[in-house]
């Protein structure tokens, strides 16, 4: 199975022991008159759910390409997704996840720090190894 | 010659017969501590002056991956560069260069409307055959 395939399936277990039921895997978005799950170059999105909290999670992998071409990606997917969620799921905030390894290595640089501030982008930061959740930076 | 290179050319040909000088044929910008030149992965910036007004170029040509994958990493760049470039190069505009054909097939959908316009990204519209900017977009 590809890393991207096994990482979803990790966090999608680190979601349910943190007490999350998954409802939609993939959440299908339509985005600039695509639907999100036939847009291959995209991550899937899944959207879950804990009593009235509703979230939506693009799971990012890094470490397939350069991290920051992988970083301009999943910036631009969330915005994207963020922008195009604010008509069709306004009730549901949308996460980041951010395998911990990636976390703690490259995301202290100042310029992703500034962006991940001024864009105002969540993050999941999950352990693909343990399959937990270590932290949620609101 | 790839069709990003040969796209790379035309802008430059564009800006030139607009009276721009070229400055820098790359500009190097160092991002995440990584020298954008040796980021394979994106798209290199190139840099003009005319008279006072100093500018950068995120040249995109569309058309090698999908539309909305090449969308993402341009718009995660864009972002990335010019929070970079409000250290290091804080007097110089940055662009996005769009063909021509890409901006009247897609660049119409509202969700993308409305990301250019929350993120404020800046366009130059080119023609790739005529090797001519078609339009200014601040």
């Amino acid at each position: 199975m590809a890393k991207k395939d096994t990482f979803h399936q990790h966090v999608i277990e680190a979601l349910q022991k943190d007490n999350w039921t998954i409802t939609h895997d993939p959440l299908v978005v339509k985005v600039a008159g695509i639907e999100s799950q036939i847009d291959l170059g995209a991550e899937r999105i899944i959207a879950a759910q804990k009593g009235k909290e509703k979230i939506a999670v693009e799971i990012k992998t890094f470490g397939e390409l350069s991290f920051i071409t992988t970083f301009y990606g999943a910036i631009g997917q969330f915005i994207t997704y963020r922008t195009t969620m604010r008509v069709e799921h306004p009730d549901r905030l949308l996460f980041l996840a951010v395998p911990i390894v990636a976390y703690k290595t490259k995301f202290n640089e100042r310029v992703i720090q500034d962006i991940i501030k001024e864009q105002n982008i969540k993050l999941i930061i999950y352990d693909p190894h343990k399959k937990i959740i270590t932290q949620w930076i609101k």
